[in-house]
């Protein structure tokens, strides 16, 4: 149990004991708690005063299956408010093998100046000159960091996109075979990393110190517990392995709320050129991987490596989100383009997301045409050159959008929506408007919901109810280091009854449902605390006009929630 | 007395009789509160939901001098606030004589159309279409609207930059010789006149069916007696004739609070050359016009003709905020360079105070050397053609900010401050930090009284109460029409009873020095009521953090009003 500090002026590193206020928090609660506590909520996010926190979940580090997974927390760039992307791979199991709760990230390097955060295996920390490092693609970044540092090492990382500090740029984590192609995306968090000088950390994967668990024998006992329930249900089981999140593509486009060419259809033409189905049957006649670990311990295999038709590797994991920003937005129904947009943003270091919604509003404002699969890659390369248009694109949707004056930006406190439209799940729509993080489908997915029929997401009957629930358990589940789909189980009350013992089995202390609940409340409050004493009102906390006032075909619906329950989502 | 409404959408115009929530009000309060009235908060500024409103003051169109003034209201594209704009010339004059209180301006016409609003003799209006007036600069565009509909005309149009909707965008008025050289350049709002597909209003100015005077006698004898004073005033009476506005060149470089290279030196290297002494010397050696009436029924004549060494005509006119920006701020000491890009801005249509500032920013981000004439003639030309760059410098301080990552960026709300630091005059600090308009100097300046030793330019104490004072006192004026640098008589209680006693002697309304103020916190109070719902916090009313962080030379101060002392401001 113990945090580093880095301090990035003077470029040294102090280890602490965990400051009694964080005692018991992980990922997503120790990054916003910390944030709201430390930084001044009015600064810079690109100044010396913004810090960065690099947190483990609570259970990450231990035996449980799929807790590789660190929280990033920082003020945004791109939102203004408080921030927290997280991301799997290798590092966060590591970091959480060597007892290192959290890394906190402070002041900046001199201008020009680049380093990197070595984390050797007993868990020393150093700053190490890294200037030979600069405007690399992460890569050929990673490949040189593991060449140099050896190959059991994991690497978290900015690109270009970074350095350039742009509001879309991601923090890319390397996954188990050592490739760059996980991110945490959202927030602009890898321009924050790049204004402080930080082009990567680099982990030795070899620690062997994790803190202790208060009780082991339960701990095992219930891990294996849980790791059965993962493997014996049909979505963590069987749909993940089979065709990972791009699943979805069929389903979504089948309830007609999939944004496309802009959020202006519901329905993708030729979804089922880029669905789940088609996706795996290519990978699979080309000798690519279907099903993949891309982090640590995982035993989803939600991931998988994209080939091309000579079978060469292109990317991985093509993704639900991605296949949708990059291919639904923006009308490109061709899954090798959206293969290579994927692993340019990879390689620049850009959240898929933000930077597809961004070529779809360039489009839609007539900047290039839908559906131009080459007009999109070059917009990708303008982005990693850092072109006065590259950078307007880098800045995400909103930039563009005031770049062309085009009114019809899908975005939330500057960002982007995901691959569910708010007048098809009004639910998500909710927590679109109202999650701190700015718009953000990780903060509270009620697809599961609307797919099971528990919920018409048409009607906006008990949408904030429901997108309530789902943000603070999210809340909750991010501090714990389990992975999102993994954490779909826990709807279940007799699965998170084992998933508490887990935790009490770790920390010593009991928790039940109204625990769990209570910990997803306080990490709301912090965060919904700072952006307040940022500047934000219950203005902030609405969709564009244009969803409320733009019917989505095919069900011919608007956003119908009202402003005023909207803003009782919060009256905890 | 009379509204039209100009509906662009369906392209008519109607006259109606002023609603009762509105009469007896005029300029800055008609147009303030209308917006708060009807205008949504939250809609976009430059889509159909917003409104655009043109008043006259209250007493514009009476026989009193100097009042040939007219307020432009919207929601602001550059704050995202409330904005009133006002801007001399011809036209306002002409609509008072017309009994025409406001023209609101309502939806926008189908994209690529353009039309003209054209108000006849009889005060009778019609959209006429002018999509060949498409992209024209307005010297050419006024030269051709005139010879279209007669000389006795004046113009309020935009130039490239409205229709390119950038957020620096002005709207011209044309002055007393027939040029489009005066400019209500604050807040965008010609990008608002170009998103309803709005090129000009043209105005016959010979009307002659003005508002009753409620006592026509008494009018006469105050209106004379107030022209007395302004020409025995050594303020109106004196210096502006002589020098014009630029004669606080010298002045404010002596106080050390002259903003220099993008706010890093309070007093400009080489500002004799751009004195208002150089000024006027070099206008008299090449036979230019030192002094010259720019608007209608004007007796203080700051206004100038700034020719070339061959006698040829630059611009008009050459003011103290223009010199100080193209020229302080960039640190180009060269009249005629200021002059060239004087010119530009007006003919691109574009406010010359956010421009400069833009430059300036970009120049001290390293885009070009400070001081760099052609490279800031260049960027004006970038700006004219629309290109990405041209688009950015287009938008202000705020957005060359981001494009470069620049922490230097000295706005308020977005909008960049004029040529009094906040450090080296902290009240002005206030009034920039405080004013429901974002950073403007004639929302409070409080220079008249440090160049008096009235107040301490440089302590804390006291600034607040004298902002407050001057703020209130500005909206009120801001109602009436009466020229800003006329209104610097009205501090005297003697001056200001005449003035009372006119507006009295027009609205048949007794008004007192209490009534004055009331009408000025009324204005301020809707301002204030539509940025909050618009989303405003006190968070909005602060000065960017540099000027708490970097203190200015030769004093070396910082801006010291306490952040509660400023929120205790508009305690009314």
């Amino acid at each position: 149990m113990k945090f580093l500090r880095v301090d990035m002026k003077t470029k040294t590193v102090k280890t602490e004991d965990v400051p009694p206020a964080y005692r018991g928090l992980g990922g997503r609660g120790l990054t916003s708690i910390l944030v709201n506590d430390e930084v001044p909520p009015g600064c810079d996010p690109l100044g010396p005063e913004n810090r960065m926190v690099f947190a483990p979940g609570l259970l990450t580090g231990t035996a449980l299956v799929n807790t590789s997974r660190i929280s990033i927390g920082a003020k945004s760039p791109l939102t203004g408010g408080i921030k927290e992307s997280n991301v799997g791979g290798t590092v966060p199991a590591a970091l959480g093998k060597l007892g290192i709760t959290a890394v906190v990230v402070e002041g900046q390097a001199p201008e020009g100046e680049l380093y990197v955060l070595r984390i050797d295996a007993r868990g020393e920390a150093a700053l190490e000159a890294a200037n030979e490092c600069k405007g690399m693609r992460t890569y050929a970044l990673v490949e040189k960091l593991l060449g140099t540092y050896g190959e059991k090492n994991g690497v978290l990382c900015i690109g270009p996109a970074g350095e350039f500090l742009m509001s879309s740029a991601s923090i890319q984590s390397s996954d188990a075979d050592g490739r760059p192609c996980r991110a945490a995306g959202r927030g602009g968090l890898g321009a924050v990393m790049g204004s402080k000088g930080l082009k990567a950390l680099v982990v030795d994967l070899t620690g062997k110190s994790p803190d202790a668990l208060a009780d082991p024998e339960a701990f095992k006992e219930q891990a294996k517990a849980f790791a059965e329930i993962l493997r014996k249900n049909p979505f963590t089981g069987q749909m993940m392995p089979a065709l990972g999140t791009a699943g979805l593509v069929s389903a979504v486009n089948s309830l007609g709320a999939f944004p496309s060419y802009n959020a202006t259809q519901g329905t993708l033409e030729g979804w089922e050129k880029v669905s789940g189905e088609a996706l795996a049957q290519m990978i699979q006649d080309r000798g690519g991987k279907t099903s993949h670990m891309g982090c640590t311990q995982c035993i989803l295999h939600c991931s998988n490596d994209f080939v091309d038709e000579k079978g060469g590797f292109v990317t991985s994991s093509l993704e639900y989100e991605t296949i949708w920003s990059m291919g639904g937005m923006t009308g490109i129904v061709d899954l090798d383009a959206i293969a290579r947009l994927d692993r340019l943003a990879d390689d620049i270091g850009l959240d898929t997301m933000n930077t597809g919604v961004a070529l779809a509003v360039a489009m839609d404002a007539g900047y290039r045409p839908f559906g131009d699969a080459e007009a999109a890659l070059e917009m990708m390369e303008e982005i990693g050159r850092g072109t006065d248009m590259g950078k307007i694109l880098g800045n995400g949707p909103a930039a563009v959008g005031k770049h062309f004056n085009h009114h019809r930006v899908p975005v939330v406190k500057n960002q982007s929506i995901a691959a569910y439209d708010p007048r098809g799940m009004q639910g998500n729509g909710v927590t679109y408007a109202t999650s701190p993080m700015g718009a953000d489908h990780t903060a509270g997915n009620l697809v599961g919901q609307y797919l099971g029929r528990a919920l018409d997401p048409l009607s906006p009957e008990g949408q904030v109810e429901a997108s309530r629930n789902a943000q603070i358990a999210m809340a909750a589940l991010d501090c714990t280091g389990i992975c999102l789909l993994a954490g779909t189980v826990l709807g279940n009350p007799k699965v998170l009854d084992v998933f508490l013992k887990l935790i009490a089995a770790k920390t010593g202390e009991d928790i039940d449902a109204k625990g769990w609940g209570d910990m997803g409340i306080r990490v709301l409050k912090a965060e919904r605390a700072f952006n307040r004493n940022a500047g934000f009102t219950s203005r902030d906390d609405r969709l564009p006009e244009f969803f409320r006032e733009e019917p989505l075909p095919p069900h011919n619906k608007t956003f119908l929630v009202p402003d005023e329950e909207l803003d009782s989502i919060f009256d905890f």
